[in-house]
């Protein structure tokens, strides 16, 4: 009974089924029949036109297209909790060639255009201090929190008036569109996002991420940084088809919507106990170690955030029994 | 009837069917059940301790290894025609932080210890001038050539005495051992090689590759630059399980038996017009733009190797027939 | 009257001649009469063998030191206040080739162990997370503070006990042994420091620093980066007869002993204002926007130091009329 | 009698006066009356408008300029004996992020729009290959060889129609100028150059070149990444006071026609073994080792350049009896 991850979740059986038929030789690289379909269907799910390239991780997604907004000598701005900061071993860093996180404050990992204005503001115009160039917000946040299409217009009109890119990590992007039911347009690039990275792995994907760019002139730059960085898979068409898998029959908002199914009523079980509000299919609560001892002893699997706190994640297909087990522990801890 | 790239062909269908097995739940990154067999398959394999991480890519495999034994500001000895110096898009650059790639004349894209120590020779014992940490070379080579184990060591030894790391690029290893029947370790850690690429995606795998690291002291800092170029799957359980069913009854030898195998038969076929000998699973031609035409038009498909020469690439799962029809089409331009 | 800076102030006489008398046909780069007195005349002075590299910025010898002791990978730990932090441009993360720092609090901008070691706990010890591999701290600190021989041995010990190596930025080292009286050796190598940047800039030198590698064994990495970071200069005679001038009868120190003397008359001064003790040959103070136009009104000039405060340097060759006049004007105030 | 690099010869004692007079308090970093000159100054030498920056050495002013004009995934075309290839340690590698120098042929080190053209031709144009964003030429060439304000034109014309940027390493560009008469804007921007490295250290400077942007939109850029590479020094007046000593009346021509003058003479003198016609102020002689001794043991200095090769550079101060003395000596040989 695991809700230690999404990370650990099987494949959704159509993702399965779509690599199985993609098992027939076609051209290497993206020059086969999936890959070349990814901008139409992605375009069409944006009701704009994108430019999208499938990597394998989420990391990958997220500073190729850092690399891209941002250049070696300027800074990105993000949460403390981003992440891009603490989950990717630099790896923006690396990508970029040595751009710097600046990192802000904010409640769930959320952050507002006034921590953005207000960082740029302590930032003296000189060559002596790094001069940012772009934002990376995460949606849902790493703490289950989403920002409202309204929210992320906001910072993407404060981006466009101080002169920098707006990236989204979407590796939940789904579970936050299953939860409030905005538009995915409205959500990213009517809102102001450059470059998103979209994620799939955690929402019933195999392997397969896209990073979708809204401002297209950068694609033929990202082309040369996916191989560069060794992310151009030389069978590409069974990562392509495990995009398009998702797409179809809106695969992706079915999963997100059980998983986020899933985090309410744990939710609601632990109401006195929620660090954060639940939004996405993630749970924060406020467990002792004793009581965090118990729910491990009766098989609950989850992960040990720091002193006197625990987190649930929903997958996909957790199973009801489960569920309904785990919100019966905690709320008779 | 495609022999344009080994790329091209179709997984092999007891890989697919090992990822489908690996499709539950289990731990999140490398820590799951099939990656942790990973080193101990791989060790019995090569008859010695190594440390084997998946990865998607030859470019990723490849990089990573030279990052580790290469510092920014030293150079790489390899040939001119090495797949890390013409189709990597400059990746040994970005792994290592701006390592040089050294480039040397061969025959079929083979280097010798001769060319190797008169590079070294030729570069000045000074700050000035960027010396070299280590060799890469590949095994088969980009023209299907291979060495033996005999002239690895040679390699190897002369490595040791200049104090430089030996770097193989296996992408198609395999295929060189089916060619020679030798076994594994003599062709790589016994004659010398430090770490290796070895191939699986060109012989019948769907998306994963091994490094192999016989210099098992640089595991943790090869599985943190992996984290970092975003090269660290959540779901590496489906790489994993691919790389055990490639090593299951020695699937991986069986594929490139069968290649190779296709490819001596076209050889014998072109045999008059052959750029090198056929000793993996790759062919090279003359052939006159009239004569490609021809072959194309009788639904042959190849790579355009420059003026007046073609690439034939045999892939596990040729058909008997189209190899026959196209063996006969040659013969008979 | 300017103190605005000890960067603005001229180079000392003596400096100038050294120049002068350097002007000679020698051998180019390092290999010269003058630098090669550098390792013995440094080694006496720190009274341990060491090894030294003139530069021509604290940026470039900060950053050599910190990308040879601190791979691209990890991080280095100082103050949220550091140099290398708020004023190199991210040049510590253009030397190591992507290395994070990680920003502790402290009053004055110095670190304490318990600093130190509550930033370590904090990072999990996985791939997913940078792990650390050196502190730097800046004595005197950017406020003027200084670190005691005591206080930087325990930060020493910790640094040994977590596998740390420890930088110490000394753009104003001389002001520190100026005020305190200590030794150099107890206030670097024999309380654990592995590289020193020993500022003569700031202190009356025209355009040399010293790079002082106590483990020497980094010395030639160090000698191939500054190189590569074109901070080797083909005559360099110039600059190792400016620092062997600076060492001469102590002139490091004589100077030092006067800037710091105008910041204590000045601190004196201002008793009532201090932001922080004065230490070395740094006094900021409390005064509001009125107060500083009235200072800047009779002739003086300082850095504006946010809303509020101001920053007075005191340069070596500071004139005791314009000091007793500022000393005044302050009083009145 | 040293004839061996004009890195070895001292300072013009206009300089040195320049470097004292400079000796005043004043603006730091490059706010100075003298660095705010430059500009100025190189705008009038040029003809055109320029931004000027001073840097410490060769290497820096081509890195740089490299940097700006060069992403980290693209290739720079230069000669296999150019500077920036065989005696900067990598510099550029590590000043770009890994792009990459594609080496070409040509007599003398001078490359060819042919030469060009065809190392162009041959790169695929796809992400597999590095493509290239900018050609690096140097005038005087390594071998003291010197390109015409046509032979550039033509070098320039070429980059246009590719779309590739021009750098000229002009660390003997003095020395061009002397030997042809041409117009320094006829040998640069009216050719297409959009940066050069203007040398002056070689040219009887202490230690300042000019880094000159013709294409001055790269200005900010250049700025900040020389801050981060730490070339900005804090007392730069030091360093544009020495090259606006060495414009005044001319004095760079002027010392670079002494020695070109030398150069000519030593050349007449060994008209039968020259390697190259002497243009600059380079001369490489045919000399078997016994000769070589021979001259050695008359006390003269000079670069062993490979076997049976010697090469003797003239600087601006050679003495005339030494010259007259070498002269004979090789003559006699």
């Amino acid at each position: 009974m695991r809700f230690f991850s999404d990370n650990a979740a099987p494949a959704h059986p159509r993702v399965l089924e779509a690599i199985a038929a993609a098992n027939r030789l076609d051209t290497a690289y993206d020059g086969d029949d999936w890959s070349r379909r990814l901008d139409g269907a992605l375009s069409d799910l944006f009701a704009t036109e994108v430019r999208a390239f499938w990597v394998t991780t989420g990391t990958a997604a997220n500073c190729l297209a850092l690399a891209a907004l941002c250049p070696p000598y300027r800074s990105i701005l993000c949460h403390r909790d981003a992440h891009i900061e603490v989950d990717e071993a630099g790896a923006p860093a690396f990508f970029t060639g040595g751009a710097k996180l600046v990192l802000l404050e904010g409640e769930g990992a959320k952050i507002s255009p006034a921590a953005i204005a207000d960082a740029c503001d302590a930032i003296r115009d000189d060559v002596h201090q790094v001069q940012p160039a772009a934002i990376s917000i995460t949606n849902a946040t790493e703490y289950g929190l989403t920002y409202s299409g309204d929210e992320v217009a906001a910072i993407g009109e404060l981006a466009k008036q101080r002169g920098l890119s707006l990236h989204m990590d979407g590796a939940r992007l789904a579970n936050a569109v299953a939860f409030s039911g905005e538009d995915l347009a409205d959500l990213t690039w009517r809102a102001g996002v450059d470059a998103l990275s979209f994620g799939f792995v955690k929402n019933g994907g195999l392997n397969a991420e896209a990073l979708i760019l809204f401002r297209t002139e950068f694609a033929d730059e990202i082309a040369v940084r996916r191989k560069r960085a060794g992310h151009l898979l030389s069978k590409g068409r069974y990562l392509a088809a495990q995009l398009l898998a998702m797409l179809d029959d809106d695969l992706w908002l079915e999963n997100a919507r059980a998983a986020n199914a899933t985090a309410q009523k744990l939710g609601q079980a632990a109401a006195q106990r929620l660090l954060y509000p639940v939004e996405a299919n993630e749970v924060f609560l406020k467990a002792t170690p004793d009581e965090a001892a118990r729910l491990t002893g009766m098989g609950f699997d989850f992960y040990d955030w720091g002193p006197g706190q625990i987190r649930l994640v929903a997958s996909w297909d957790q199973q009801g029994d489960a569920v309904d087990a785990l919100a019966a522990a905690i709320a008779k801890l």
